[in-house]
């Protein structure tokens, strides 16, 4: 099988670039000069990092090269969305072994492709360097649109707390892998193979979901992109991903903010879905949490999970500290 | 020692942004959000990305975390001064082993804080996790202040080949540690202790260089930020940043412009300096070459080496082809 060792680099660039979109109204200059230029038609642009490295954010026997370029691609593009933006290009970076095949890279491009297409998202730039472990490192550009950000820091007390997408359904799908719960796939199929529903535009909450596509969702996150610039128009106080874990991340929020927030755990088990535990602590699931004046509507998506109040920046579960599991944390200090 | 993994992600973050410049008048949401939010005066920005890997761009051995620190800004700031731009703001992604000196991170980050200090560049973002080979990924953003952007693509036949910035010293530096010819440095010391003039705004071509002062362009390039801008301002037809050697280098610029470049060695001998191979072939110096018109008058800084032919996307030495050793290839090909 051709790998990385037997095209070099610039034929490795080359087979890449082929399989990612690279031009857009707004790409003044693309990828291929020493620097790409991009518009920033509102005079501004949101900009995030995330690194995904082999062996701790995803396993090539669980995760086929599609899955990771979903992934690698959806967790940063829904960073811009918290703040109530649009991603409009990525830069790609990578660490690849030298004895990996060409297709794997070739496929792990079309995975980020494939992300990109709905929302329109250029690949601006990257690097490709030979290593051990397959490193992941994209940053995300993206535009607010003409409208402010959405800060951590602006919820009050009274604010309702609101969630959009998906809980705890990554969490799940990660279980089933580490018990070996999955049967029926081959390694590194990936979510294509689990279910073809996995890169749905929105969750459908309301119909119980199946193994299948908590499985599904661990290896292709399905972030609601959408509903980060609708909050921004609905007047969201606060918002952020939640890519540590629901509880994890309203401690962000409540630091940043100054206040104390409630979860309402009846309100998240209003649908059939995960554990408790897992909706409150699952990270990688990429929703959306956000804080909305008492008195403002709701907009499509969101729905309400607890209250923002008084306080000292602390995070309750029907008033009272949660006693299970942490939140993740990269470097293993839980919260 | 205090380690890494004594103080946990959080911990980290916060020692290295305690080194680190956060804010500038054009940052308007500074990193600790989702998402960072950037004015872009003119409404664009030029953006590009570059990774190093511990064993292959650098040894720790031989660099002080300062010098990588310096390094990893320098190359890629360098991309953006080659498209006649001024970098704004940078994304910082590591992968970090767990054992790592707590004290390695943050004198790291000092270099790239004091790499960042003389342009105003402020770090926007990153991300950190653990891993078993210290791996950086910068992205770097920049302003072309109202100008034109400088591509590779517009050299025509007649235009003066200029080079700003050293070249070939790199390259004499890295030969010396292979060799083990340095003497008197601790490992790691870096290019503190080699010599200060490192990290000088302009080399001093016109004066013989030093051993040490190629032992210390190597470990900390000191590319001509200010030329790029200058060679906008003047009109240059073409422009990019030498990182892996003045005639793979040029093979780029004559590809994308569908000319012929010859360098002149008489004019590259005109001051003392590294072998001619080396000043031909040896990469990250961050030299920046550019194209003219015939009757540009060149900016202070830089300095004839060649001229544009027509002809079919090559580059000759004195009319010949080089023949000597090639440029460098990450992935180990040689153009």
């Amino acid at each position: 099988m051709e790998t990385i060792d037997d095209v070099g680099e610039f034929g490795l660039i080359a087979r890449v670039q082929a399989r990612l979109p690279l031009t857009s109204p707004d790409t003044l200059v693309p990828a291929g000069d020493d620097a790409a230029v991009l518009a920033a038609p509102d005079g501004r642009l949101a900009v995030s990092s995330d690194v995904l490295l082999e062996g701790r954010h995803f396993r090539r026997d669980w995760s086929g090269p599609r899955d990771i370029g979903h992934k690698a691609a959806a967790q940063n593009f829904s960073d811009i969305a918290a703040m109530g933006g649009v991603p409009t290009s990525l830069l790609l970076s990578m660490v690849l072994p030298g004895d990996l095949p060409v297709a794997w890279v070739e496929e792990f491009a079309e995975g980020v492709a494939a992300e990109c297409a709905p929302l329109g998202v250029i690949v601006a730039g990257g690097d490709m360097v030979r290593g051990d472990l397959i490193t992941i490192s994209v940053t995300v550009l993206g535009t607010l649109e003409g409208r402010p950000p959405v800060l951590r820091s602006g919820a009050r007390p009274g604010d309702t707390v609101a969630v959009a997408g998906r809980l705890g359904w990554s969490a799940a799908g990660l279980e089933m892998l580490q018990s070996g719960e999955e049967i029926g796939r081959e390694p590194g199929d990936g979510a294509a193979q689990a279910k073809g529903g996995a890169t749905e535009a929105q969750p459908e909450d309301s119909s119980a979901p199946q193994p299948a596509d908590y499985l599904a969702a661990h290896l292709r996150p399905s972030p609601p992109y959408a509903a980060g610039p609708e909050a921004a128009r609905a007047g969201a106080t606060a918002m952020l991903d939640v890519s540590d874990g629901l509880l994890a991340d309203l401690r962000h929020l409540a630091v940043a903010s100054g206040v104390a927030v409630d979860v309402d755990s009846t309100r998240l088990a209003l649908a059939p879905g995960p554990r408790l535990d897992q909706m409150l602590t699952g990270g990688e699931d990429h929703a959306l949490v956000a804080t909305f004046a008492p008195d403002a509507a709701l907009p499509a998506g969101w729905r309400p999970i607890g209250t923002v109040h008084e306080g000292g920046a602390s995070v309750t579960v029907d008033g009272k500290p949660w006693n299970g599991p942490g939140g993740f944390s990269h470097f293993g200090h839980s919260e």
